[in-house]
């Protein structure tokens, strides 16, 4: 089947609503897609350096406000050789698949789930790895294929090539022929996003793979080792774990580091339940081949730390680094311009998405200290083009971003941790609720609840305002967007507590907490439905 | 094995964390739970009649508030003989097992979709309706167990007795025995809720089932009719095609009635697009048994309606009544304390819990004209405890309750309805963003997403406020609490659109309007992640 045939198909699919008439048209069309021309110089309103999600929301919205956009997207292979196509990091190797394969990872339990359930179902489940890997990559592609159209019908300049900035004003662009293109342009937007780092250790790069690799991997991953605690690290060993494969993660210090560390602990405590090794404190040393093509890993306890697990060995099929992610900024030859940029992470810094030179900007994972997230991108892209073409003047709101950790219990949270808030705050001045629960649906198969649990932490002093609301549990991103927006409306405890449940969910705990940290009463669940 | 082994077992399940000696101590305290004496008046602060939701959280925040109180609770079996134990509808036969049914239909749909995520699975799934029957049974087996535990740990009296009023201040309690208790109290709550309703056909009551009788059936209901379009009507008929069994739905008018019609005409075609076959605008007429023993179910036009399925008959095997449900309060002698309720509904009317007698209240089911909700009826119950033992003066708000109906694809919603939006406020008034989207996860196994939607109705004047928030899709339950709680905060478009989404949820659509129904606008779904 050809590559067409596989995006059309799962374009089709992905429309649903669509008939395959209608997409037969759309292909036609797609047939006369503007070739971008290798000669002559042309004008820009705003040239976009990255095709990701920020970048694209920044040239649509500046689009939609007249200006005339070119965007730039090139995707340098990772160590292992995989490349992907337009969409950046969310669609390609971040969110879209992670969701996916965590989805996955989910049914396998529903699998099991139903039979206690009283479904009769003959024999054992087992993951076709390769089948599961093709599903999420024809969704992949067809998801390349939509925005290859969305750009077409936004009318936006699409250039498959590597940018560079000759000056402030000029961004070069280096076709797959080598051939360079100059794009004269009255303001650039720098989003070319991040990508994973890979650890010291000796031969990390040469055999170990990354989170660009996983969602794509020829063969199944068998028993694999993650190095890295946060929260990539912990969502690929807890789906390769969901699958059956035998996973471990290393952790240098401690896990989900800047989030609130007793929700992380929750998060792993239910890793260790369903199986999922921790060796921690610990680093890797090195990485070698053994007889049988199998990757041995040494280890040894961080530089610095004590406790932990200790020094060891062991054999894997599989390690993947997730030890942080860097910005791709080094082949951007931003310092022609005059831009700046953090030495050690390459990230640049900014003011309202302003860099230090006046028509230059950025917005997404390439950001100095602002959260790395798709939709933080595209709010922040979109605000800014209606900033510089439009007449609006509403900035970016970087505080109070919700965010979900989709280990296989979920964890999502907005708004500050217990430490921030005692740190900003003061403990004394602070108010935490909190409850254990047990989602209904988790009786009858038995499941673990011991980790389903939530807090929130109010201003002890009226209104009593909520800095922060967490949740571990099933759902977790659909239980806490809502809850986000009430943050945005600077909800109260008494808000919250007034608020009237949905009956039997488990985003309705929110509303029926009354048990105080400070109170020292058992957090425990009482009764279920009075 | 008896049934306290069985509760015993269920309870140390649905507890999790407690250990089997925990349990243990438990029981053997069980065992000297105070038997009601028969013998001798007892004085209490309040009398709860009913233990279900509203009842027992109302003697509970009595309790807590230093009150002497007992409860009385009585199940009345149905036509069918059904019965059950303490905890009420919501428990018994209501909110509990319906959401482990729909979810146990849910993990059907699971099998299937897992298929596609590269899951091998041999051979076919089939519900074993007994097993799946049992395991719910067992599970508010457990409930019940808790919520008598929960009454001992409360120091409340509990009365397994059905009660009646002798006068404002004298409940009797009419025991199993036949034996009659005075209980002489300074208030009365009345807590009795409501019952499903047969229709008028021939045969209703002697082959039908209600409700009542669905979640403990004794063998599979095979093809089955579900005469009412309610949301009891349409969950059952929702979760019985999930199972395999051939549904059809009876609707009298409209589908969902009250309910925002849109929405509804979405939950229907999602339903008739899984299978379920609907006759609209007809009511049955007859039931009579055929030789083979199914039912044979005879039906005509709705009187006065126009259009619809017309006049026709067909055999089931089940034949279920959702169409309305009334307020026990026929037996309560009401009247004897001068009590007022509505004469066709035997609903009582209250103000702010009160009834027109000073010291006689209602909470839940049985208000005239309020929500038929669990929560609803918690919420208002413990607030009239603390109102009448405490020094707290707030009332009940039953305003942006937010409700979902748990039909395979759920429909979640908080405030107003797009009609009575417009009667309250003028079309012209309104601004209504609306979308359809495309859950990520429904991608892959190519799910019909034509009635994945929601709609946001705001007013159009600044700071225009949301008036009602829409949702038909995957956990709209989980969706929509969160929001709800924002709604109680009052939040505006602008709040809404400026919070910020988590990628990829179901949840974020909220966060992505920007189609308006007065734009014309084509409002199926761009682009994914940008």
């Amino acid at each position: 089947m050809s590559v067409l045939k596989i995006c059309t198909k799962s374009f089709a699919a992905s429309l649903g609503r669509q008939s395959e008439r209608s997409l037969k048209k759309i292909y036609r069309i797609s047939s006369s897609f503007r070739t971008f021309s290798t000669e002559g110089k042309l004008e820009y309103d705003l040239v976009v350096i990255g095709g990701g999600s920020g970048g694209l929301a920044c040239a649509k919205e500046a689009v939609a406000q007249g200006a005339r956009v070119a965007v730039l997207d090139y995707v340098q292979p990772s160590p292992r050789s995989t490349k992907w196509g337009l969409g950046g990091t969310c669609v390609n190797v971040g969110c879209i698949p992670k969701k996916l394969m965590h989805h996955a990872s989910l049914l396998g339990e529903a699998i099991e789930d139903a039979r206690s359930f009283g479904w009769r179902i003959p024999g054992n489940a087992e993951i076709d790895w390769l089948a599961m890997r093709d599903a999420v990559q024809d969704h992949i592609k067809s998801v390349n294929w939509v925005t290859r159209v969305s750009l077409r019908d936004n009318k936006i300049e699409y250039v498959n090539g590597r940018g560079h900035l000759a000056d402030a004003n000029t961004v070069v662009a280096t076709l797959h022929n080598k051939k360079e293109v100059l794009l004269k342009t009255k303001n650039v937007v720098v989003a070319v996003g991040a990508r994973p780092k890979y650890s010291t250790a000796i031969g990390a790069q040469e055999l170990g793979i990354s989170s660009d690799d996983i969602f794509s991997l020829e063969k199944p991953p068998g028993k694999t080792l993650v190095v890295g605690g946060g929260y990539i690290g912990l969502e690929c060993a807890g789906f390769l774990n969901g699958f059956g494969y035998p996973s471990t993660v290393m952790l240098r210090s401690v896990p989900l580091r800047g989030f609130d560390q007793q929700m992380a602990s929750m998060v792993v405590n239910e890793m260790e339940g369903r199986g999922v090794n921790f060796i921690c404190k610990c680093v890797p040393e090195s990485l070698s081949k053994t007889l049988d093509g199998r990757i041995l890993v040494k280890w040894n306890t961080t530089p610095g730390a004590s406790g932990g697990s200790g020094q060891g060995e062991d054999v894997f099929d599989t390690v993947l680094f997730a030890v942080g992610r860097k910005a791709v900024t080094d082949s951007l030859a931003l310092d022609k311009a005059g831009v700046e940029t953090h030495r050690e992470t390459g990230k640049i810094f900014t003011t309202n998405e302003q860099t230090n030179v006046p028509n230059i900007f950025a917005v997404g994972d390439v950001l100095h200290r602002k959260p790395e997230l798709t939709p933080v991108a595209v709010q922040a892209g979109r605000l800014l083009a209606r900033r510089m073409f439009g007449n609006d003047k509403t900035l970016m709101d970087y505080d109070n971003v919700a965010t979900t950790v989709f280990t296989p219990l979920e964890y999502g949270f907005v708004g500050l941790s217990e430490e921030e808030s005692e740190k900003r705050h003061g403990p004394e001045n602070l108010e935490v609720y909190h409850a254990f629960y047990k989602p209904t649906e988790f009786s009858i198969p038995q499941k673990d609840m011991s980790n389903c649990y939530i807090k929130v932490i109010c201003l002890r002093k009226e209104p009593r305002t909520v800095l922060g609301m967490h949740f571990v549990g099933p759902n977790a991103g659909e239980v806490i967007q809502g809850f986000s927006a009430a943050m945005k409306c600077r909800i109260t405890m008494e808000q919250l507590l007034d608020t009237i449940g949905i009956h039997p969910t488990v985003a309705e705990e929110f509303t029926r907490l009354t048990i105080t940290k400070r109170s020292g009463m058992d957090p425990n669940p009482q009764a279920c439905c009075s």
